[in-house]
């Protein structure tokens, strides 16, 4: 629902993210990539509006990206992309899709000619690392010599997150952003339930934006809140934290800390 | 698919959680729940088997619910039970169970005594934080005066992590657990692509089973993969795990670590 109203916003670009994987479900591994992920959409202009975590089963893989692709422009997932029994991300896209996987003969070249040079056999498991759906792109990246992929507006990234990362930032050369949603954090001493009502009566006024706020208690700075104004328009955050500071002084509060992502 | 089919085997209890918050979903926040989460059901024989991440729009965490509630035996959610106008969780669950959403009355009486004992005014916005839909109950916890509330097999539990861990372990005394998943992991030097194929054969031969493999590289004792065999049977895994190791002797490959749960 989301998804369809801002999708008839052109300036709106949105996205999900599917963590493909037994080990963060069952608490072993934390995951590391979504927080990236996240980071480097919103710097580009594209909203990250989803995240689900499945387990390494083909056809909870198959639903999740088809939920996904259906309602965001571009979706992303992470994990199972590696030579062993457990990978089976490609598999598990091509039944999303419903295409054949195939070895992918540049990919496939590439691998060759890799462990040909250091000398290490090219093994069935190896061969795995390409691969792909009919018709998929690689998404090559500096860290790996096996790529990520890129089918339709699904791109399939590692789970590991050095190289996770690397084949998100090779795939932002095939995104296309909106508008920027850029922040102003303002951090206080004073407690959520004594701002609140003044809080909503901002948000009320600018609904273009999104205030946030987040409480936090027995840091080495004390307890208190920081709220987050999140907006395309740097003069309406300028306003909006202006009145926040206001309304923290005329609470008796003190400004501990007030940053702008631009 | 797999809920259905897990919930077959009466021994497996399954778990879904969501997690409710735009600061996840911009990057701006790090989730400290889920690995907790997952670690503390698997502790009590509970599988975690789909995360989703939604924003604060009422009928997303809704949608989200209502999915994972008819899919598995318990279903968690954390974030947005605060006093500001974001925090919409109870209002959201209501909307999910279709039931009526009031101040909970043993919650507001707490919450009333708990300000009045200090000085500090019981605000329309912290008569917020005892919202529940009817027939709520309410989850204490040993670190916030505002609890946590149980509708059906759903948990609604803070975001702020100290509160959300505490609520959680609150909650265990409602969850019946079956069987505890175990592990053994194995770290070795040699790579994925070399060990694949004889991994793959000790996964067919116990498909009772699940031998996950996590490569790791450039770190301070240099590359390998961990891998994990996971089953409820402590006399399987230490069969599986005395397999791998003879694998892993047997290509030439050193352990470097070798871990039970159990």
């Amino acid at each position: 629902m989301a998804a369809a109203a801002s999708n008839s916003d052109r300036d709106v670009v949105t996205a999900g993210v599917a963590v493909i994987g037994n080990e963060i479900l069952s608490g072993s591994v934390q995951d590391e990539n979504i927080a990236y992920i996240a980071r480097g959409l919103n710097d580009i202009g594209i909203r990250l509006r989803e995240v689900r975590v499945v387990p390494d089963v083909h056809q909870e893989i198959a639903d999740a990206v088809n939920a996904l692709r259906a309602k965001y422009d571009y979706v992303f997932t992470t994990g199972g992309i590696g030579p062993t029994h457990d990978d089976i991300t490609a598999e598990a896209i091509g039944l999303a899709f419903d295409r054949k996987v195939e070895y992918h003969p540049e990919a496939f070249r590439r691998l060759e000619e890799f462990y040909a040079q250091r000398g290490q056999e090219f093994t069935e498991s190896r061969k795995r690392m390409t691969l792909a759906p009919e018709g998929a792109e690689l998404v090559n990246n500096e860290v790996m010599i096996a790529p990520g992929l890129k089918i339709d507006n699904v791109f399939v990234l590692a789970g590991v997150p050095r190289i996770a990362h690397a084949m998100f930032e090779a795939a932002k050369s095939h995104l296309h952003g909106g508008s920027v949603i850029q922040s102003r954090s303002i951090t206080t001493n004073l407690a959520e339930g004594d701002l609140a009502a003044a809080l909503e009566a901002i948000q009320n006024k600018y609904p273009e934006s999104d205030l946030g706020s987040y409480p936090f208690y027995h840091t080495p700075r004390g307890s208190g809140v920081k709220l987050v104004a999140r907006a395309t328009d740097t003069d309406l955050l300028t306003k909006i934290g202006d009145e926040i500071r206001t309304m923290i002084a005329q609470l008796g509060g003190d400004v501990l800390e007030d940053d702008r992502s631009w």
